[in-house]
């Protein structure tokens, strides 16, 4: 706990100054004032996160953090968890989505095992594994606190060597057959809405596995009664391993003004929780899409986060990170790049 | 008039036995079925438009047509229209934010000069001036319907020159002091709405401005009759050189199964314009992103065009078009590259 602290009491507030300085420049660049939209925004954003007006991003990584569901013997989901396993195998091969876009955008993709139920071993896996998968949220705690924050640990881990190899975007990933209903029952507990709410198809369920899905995070909520005032306390009794681990991601990468760039729903579940903890946290995140899952925009706006993209997502695993990766490169390169009306010699507005 | 019927009626349906190839292996590869929402559509699409059911992009241009508008003779803008040619130079010099963005997406820019009024020179400048800015539509046609065919055959000929260099998928851009006025003129027109629904703050006017801008819109139409069942009549009489150019663009793309990505409000008008001449068209087009200028989601609509990103963008240029680019190779990359479940060992749905 004390350690967890530690890192929360590093969060600071943004540079004002630098915000100041880049939108000074925004209002010199060739453009009608304004006109950049979102791109304008996020080059503010990161002069305030960064500390730098003139803000650069030299080496960007996507954390994927893999775990299990005990929740999944109830039948959420649409898919069997021996997918958990081989959709890792399909990462660390190179095969899946994440590994297409996350070349694309130029970021090294981190493989964790933060929780799969199964022995997975390849060299580029890392191997954090807390347990094998949670418990069944439906009958018992998801985890424990002590195992929670273990989780939480790692992602803090992850951020202090991918920052030593100069990381300084990072997008949130995750794979986890059943982690949908997870995400679904911290963001019903955290945002005090009812489950049906914030309970979506996940993988692609019918309308009787999501009427059943919804009554499963009613039940494990109403069993564990977790304690809204304790965020830990929430994500251990109804969350899941590789969220806590993205907690973990989210919170250190704010300590060290590093930019995080959410996924999905799961991400942003993750997120909601790092804001629990530690609200200052807002302002080092970005919303890289809105999912189809309901419950993601709920998240968001309660995070004061507006999606980069809004392209029907729904598969996770950092796809929508990596993809509005291209979008914040564009924000700081107009920013950097760009000439002023003063060195093009273009007439500013007529006043 | 020949000359444009002739590419009419080489503009085809798109290729349905490669979009059903392209669909089928999207519901192989290593996501649920859906999963990648908006993606999955832009593989299909450009399978339909190429005919391979594996489409690739080899190289990629942005077309950036310039001309000068008579209309900004009755205060419409926030700019003088000294910034037409101004800017023409920034673009040449490489300053501008469609630069910028276009070499994030390693696309060659080519800038046209096809109806700037002043004298530009430069090498890289392509000199198409079809005469010096349109005429004053507020008083008069903008163009004669021979000068809008010119300008439609410059858009045809550029075509054909990035083709014959390999280009394979085209951006529209453009610059021109006043021609959000042109573009929501031939807005109202053709969809047979109210100016002032179609009518925004272009490059940033007040409340006033805006009330003026649409009585001179109103004026326009109603001074010049323009012929709603004859396209080029519209065209000449309210529209805009570069947005002659751009139709000509579009048609021409679309002639040699070129897909074009739409920027925002001016781009998406000169759509609407070759889309009344040639229905076909539509299957050929992609919209970039929506605009905050009122008219272009009502364009949009009438294409049947869901806009990739929505940034708050109003700048033009093609800005919008060429971000997009990254969502569209987004696309291809993982239509291509992904792994099938049978060769990735991943278990598909429980059935």
């Amino acid at each position: 706990m004390i350690e967890l602290q530690t890192i929360i009491d590093r969060i600071a507030p943004l540079d004002a100054g630098s915000e100041e300085q880049a939108c000074s420049r925004q209002s010199q660049l060739t453009k009608p004032a304004g006109s950049l939209g979102r791109l304008e925004e996020i080059a503010v954003q990161f002069a305030g996160i960064t500390g730098n007006a003139l803000p650069v991003v030299q080496q960007r990584a996507v954390v994927v953090m893999a775990a299990d569901h005990g929740v999944t013997a109830e039948g959420v989901s649409a898919y069997p968890k021996d997918v958990t396993p081989q959709m890792v195998l399909n990462f660390l091969a190179g095969g899946a989505a994440i590994n297409v876009l996350a070349r694309q955008a130029n970021a090294v993709v981190t493989v964790v095992d933060i929780g799969v139920a199964a022995d997975l071993q390849h060299p580029q896996l890392l191997s954090r594994k807390v347990r094998y998968g949670t418990a069944n949220m439906a009958q018992e705690p998801a985890m424990s606190q002590q195992e929670a924050l273990q989780a939480i640990k790692v992602g803090v881990d992850i951020v202090e060597s991918l920052a030593a190899r100069g990381v300084d975007l990072i997008a949130t990933g995750e794979m986890g057959i059943g982690n949908t209903t997870a995400a679904s029952a911290l963001t019903a507990c955290l945002l005090n809405v009812p489950a049906e709410q914030v309970t979506g198809r996940g993988t692609g369920i019918d309308d009787q596995q999501l009427a059943h899905k919804v009554r499963i995070i009613e039940r494990a909520i109403a069993h564990n009664h977790p304690d809204i005032d304790r965020p830990l306390d929430v994500l251990a009794k109804i969350g899941g391993l590789e969220i806590a681990g993205l907690v973990g991601v989210i919170l250190a990468a704010a300590a060290r003004r590093i930019p995080v760039v959410l996924d999905g729903f799961i991400s942003s579940a993750a997120g909601l929780v790092a804001y629990a903890l530690c609200p200052a946290v807002k302002g080092y995140l970005l919303a890289g899409h809105v999912s189809v899952e309901r419950g993601h925009r709920l998240i968001l706006e309660k995070l004061g986060l507006e999606p980069l993209l809004n392209l029907q997502l729904r598969l996770g695993e950092g796809t929508g990170a990596v993809l509005a990766m291209h979008i914040i490169e564009g924000a700081l390169r107009t920013h950097l790049e760009m000439s002023t009306f003063a060195d093009a010699g273009v007439s500013d507005k007529i006043e």
